[in-house]
């Protein structure tokens, strides 16, 4: 098998680059507000071989330029014979328009693992992947599944047609009308009937691009996200091309509450939606990698996709160029959170070589860091840096306790990651300066006075919120005595404000989770997820509010139709009934790397099937009265009723109710 | 007038890699052999006004993108109308495949000096060029000048046609024949006729791309360079469309030496074809930006073109973008001496404006370089860093004498562009370092015994080299006793290998005019030089042996044809003649900065204009009685027969041979 191949990483950012840069909004494209981490257009690609006899290869490249064999140059796109003996293959490269790239086909000389890239300035492993090893494939253009769908339901309205696809779709659309009529056409795409309808209103609409003449031509609009369209005029026939990765199915989930299964279902389709190179955050808006949204992701399809290949596209597409020059996205809390999600992928994956290659720049991302902290050690924000944390009000004055324990966090982080790489001196240095970190917070956020983490220290406010102490309990910073209080006096009062972002959301569940609330973690998903249902939501959305009814539902940011229909962090369902009510974990490491603790009290039947790293799978089906547990290629420990059982790859094991 | 903006440098970057990319050999591309240093995909470009009243603008780009003026968002190439009061609009840009750029086009709000240009890491002033202000252009891709030229002799040899230009030309071939004769036709071309006739053993040829059917069909060869054309049986129409970029005449020489007059001629025509939109080494091989080759070129230039733009473009380019991870080039001595490149381009120009772009790069590369020292301070290659100096035998042990030299010339120049640029605080450490490593040098280098510099001082071999002891006077390293005996023991003996390689023969030959040994430049000029114009040379040669003969003078590096025939260093006679003969220094600074020494001595007659600097010229008649000097747009001191003569914009000066 060969593969085609580019310097490592470069692949990556080339895709990011592009799916940065695709966002449109009515009319106008808004490529991302970021530092764009580009790619090199120079590099050269080689691999040392001892061949026994003679052989033969040919490559294959996206660029100028030759290959050296030896002391000696042949050209692209014809065999080159060499051997036996020693023998160096090294393709140089350039390409000034999108990513270099070669394959190496040969019986013996063939390109992938143990090829070496070099920018000339440093050499790592050259990068390829699974998805491209035909000499037809560019690896600068993305090869999508396809699936054609036609309107479901098409309605005379307005003066024109509302064509409806059976859900969300990111599909180019193909109409079939004369030249005459496509040359007048706009055609307003919509995530609702109401935004579709709202013409110059709507978030994407299209000048339909013309192929062909006369009666039989054909519009074509882009890739975009797509519910309903509207065309103004008689009916017209319409395609649209669902453009999608095909991520396997893997999972499975079905018990006796209908609503929770539709959940399910619908959050599933929600995350499938949104999961293509990269995690997006929806497929409206904005197609914009973020790390905050994507380490949301990680966590879900940890349970779903289980995919380590679109994990590190996304982390690797994410972090960019060594030295960095500014925060992830801008913003210093998602610089912290990438390295939350460097470790969750690595829990997942146990993937080694990953690790060897991502690590260099978790250590480059906390160096980057460490420039930017004040005399206390604690990281402020600079020049442009966006503190978010959330949308809500929180306290930014001086130091920002929900940053300095994310901080703490991604030194914790660190430390686990440097200890992985076997890298004993900075596990040393992270453990050191977060142990130091987090008796710094401990000192400086807590209030003995108000039994909660404050703010900020600085502004003499003393603010509480619910985030800063939500982190405190999620990244560790509150003691067993401060948790108590915390739980008490914050997260359980009714006078520090509500959670409003389900960005948020999700950490105040995962919380919940953890504490041990599993039963206000089910309260929330059926009456949240289960109120859009309720909407007829086909796919969950960015935000919602009960209390807002009609097409104001569809408003976000200050804009009508502002609001993503479609949304990653609302898939969270999937991730909060996989961790918490059917209970497995997913550990650093040890014998007890995954971990099934049901909670079958919840469940009159359960029948279901989660990924468990990038192979293995947990089979559970329980009917009230037995549980029965596969474990297939992996092996786990069952917790349930007081008893812990090993399921190994072999049998299923079989627990009766006690 | 509005220009094209885009980021700063980037233009010069994108350019540059277009340009080291170019590189064909016998049907292989070949792009050179360095780090690309890649352009930012995306950027913003933003300038702020204070309207009086409302007024329109339109912006034109290339990249994705919208247009913000304050709040509100706006498309590309439509009518835009804002104010009064203050207005920040900045354009917002992405492009993929190519370098992205802006124009903005209104009666008050206009595109060009006073932009701003973001990458998200670094905000500079936006670059422009006086070259690219239509809306059709783009300034990604570069406008040559054209001219059309017809063969001026057809031979009918080896079953094909020969078909010979006036000159040599950087050309695309435009061939009408039948789409059949086409089809299997290859296109050979050859600097010499030698060249052309030796088939596949000639670096250029060309299968052609085809235009139009039948019999009236075009085949198109790409640009490169070319002087004779064979292709196979009978004769077929054919254009050479010469492509370049067309910098005006500011230069005139003639003298009584119908020799020297042809040396020029010949040299300044070699010049040209080399100069485009950097200065190259060579028109058919390598087509590479290299340093060493550039400072010549603007030493060159100085006398010559005096055109700021390629010399600003020559120097961006090679630099490339900040961190610094390799030499220029991957060239130890290259990086030194780019430093004394700029400052030699700054003398020139005096262009604060310029000076400021370009200095923190200075500061850059001298602490990159800082951080390759050794215990002694001395600048040592490391990994895979080339320590090139010359093609001669040069003893490279340890720390390379000839490479100290030219560290201490670039703190030295570091340390006056610092001057310029109103930094004492560097200014002072440059000068420290530059002290103190040049009696580091006297230390280790200086062999009393021998009376010279030697190479190493680790070897044990005490090895001398003309190209050492060249560097150490033209350094500034030794001192006046030094100089004494280096010029005897060194330069002046028949036991030092003499320099063999044109690229030092111009430091050897600068050496002896500053040493004020001028009737051996003239003699080596006329020699030299004047020996390749006897063997019909219409441009000169990479390098030239008096005593190799017939068509192994194509010959270099192994290779038949290896040697360029048309190589930018081979113009020297310009600089040396102006500046040593006629006598026209460029100094720093000070009311000198224009001194004109002419040795009129060496002339019966001479009638020269040369440029000095941006704008002015100075012109010089002499009949062998009277010598007048005119000085335009510029002043200058004329030192002739012991008087010192201001020469001012006004009227010319007249003096009589006492």
């Amino acid at each position: 098998m060969s593969y085609w191949i580019w310097y490592q990483g470069d692949f990556e950012r080339w895709h990011a680059m592009k799916q940065n840069f695709s966002r449109v909004e009515r009319g106008l494209a808004w490529p991302a507000f970021w530092k764009s981490e580009g790619i090199r257009n120079r590099i050269a690609l080689s691999k040392e071989y001892v061949l026994e006899e003679e052989t033969n290869f040919t490559v294959y490249a996206h660029g100028v330029g030759f290959v050296l064999v030896n002391e000696d140059k042949y050209p692209f796109e014809s065999a080159i014979t060499c051997g036996p003996g020693r023998v160096k293959v090294t393709v140089h490269l350039g390409r000034l328009d999108a990513l270099p790239s070669a394959l190496v086909s040969g019986d013996v000389i063939t390109s992938g693992p143990g090829w070496i890239s070099d920018d000339y300035a440093e050499k790592l492993p050259a990068g390829f992947s699974p998805l491209y090893t035909d000499e037809e494939q560019d690896p600068a253009e993305w090869n999508y599944s396809e699936k054609e769908y036609l309107p479901v339901k098409t309605e005379s309205v307005c003066g024109g047609t509302l064509y409806e696809f059976g859900t969300e779709l990111t599909a180019r659309l193909e109409i079939r009308a004369s030249m005459m009529r496509l040359r007048g056409m706009t055609v307003y795409c919509g995530e609702s009937r109401a935004e579709a309808l709202a013409g110059k209103e709507c978030y994407l609409f299209w000048k339909p691009e013309i192929t062909g003449f006369g009666e039989s031509a054909t519009g074509h609009c882009p890739r975009c996200a797509l519910r309903y369209v509207f065309i103004e005029g008689e009916p017209v026939e319409l395609t649209a091309v669902h453009q999608y990765v095909d991520f396997p199915v893997r999972t499975a989930f079905a018990c006796d509450d209908a609503k929770l299964n539709r959940i399910w279902n619908v959050a599933e389709h929600t995350f499938r939606l949104c999961s293509g190179i990269f995690f997006l955050d929806g497929v409206k808006r904005d197609g914009w990698i973020w790390s905050g949204d994507a380490y949301q992701s990680l966590l879900i399809s940890r349970y779903l996709l289980a995919d380590p290949g679109v994990e590190q596209r996304t982390l690797v597409g994410l972090r960019g160029n060594d030295p960095m020059t500014g925060h992830i996205n801008t913003i210093v809390d998602y610089s912290l959170i990438w390295v939350l999600g460097v470790k969750t992928h690595i829990e997942t994956f146990h993937d080694g070589e990953f690790l060897r290659l991502i690590y260099p720049k978790v250590k480059s991302l906390i160096e980057f860091c460490k420039k930017r902290t004040d005399v206390h050690g604690f990281l402020i924000g600079v020049d442009r840096d966006w503190t978010f944390i959330d949308w809500a009000e929180i306290d930014k004055d001086g130091p920002v306790g929900a940053i300095e324990m994310l901080y703490y966090a991604a030194l914790s982080a660190a430390a686990d990651l440097a200890s992985m790489a076997d890298d004993q001196e900075f596990e040393n240095l992270y453990r050191a300066e977060a142990d130091r970190i987090r008796e710094c917070i401990r000192e400086h956020f807590w209030s003995q006075e108000l039994g909660a983490f404050i703010d900020s220290f600085t502004s003499g406010r003393c603010h509480v919120s619910r985030q800063t102490n939500l982190l405190a309990i999620r990244c560790g910073i509150a003691d067993e005595e401060q948790t108590r209080l915390v739980s008490a006096n914050v997260l359980h009062s009714d006078k520090v404000p509500p959670i409003s972002t389900p960005y948020f959301q999700f950490f105040a569940l995962d919380v919940m989770g953890q504490l041990g609330e599993i039963e206000t973690v089910l309260d929330v998903v059926r009456s949240y997820w289960g109120g859009m249902l309720d909407l007829g939501a086909v796919t969950f959305w960015e935000e919602f509010d009960p209390s807002v009814t009609g097409d104001a539902q569809y408003g976000m940011y200050g804009d009508p139709f502002g609001k993503s229909l479609c949304h990653a962090w609302a898939a969270s369902p999937i991730y909060l009934i996989s961790r918490y009510l059917i209970g497995l974990e997913i550990c650093e490491d040890g014998d007890d790397r995954f971990v099934l603790t049901p909670h079958l009290e919840l469940f009159g039947v359960l029948e279901c099937t989660l990924p468990v790293g990038e192979n293995g799978q947990i089979v559970l089906s329980w009917d009230g009265r037995t549980l029965r547990v596969k474990a297939l290629s992996v092996s786990c420990k069952l917790r349930v009723w007081g008893q812990e059982i090993s399921v190994n790859n072999a049998a299923a094991v079989e627990v009766q109710l006690p």
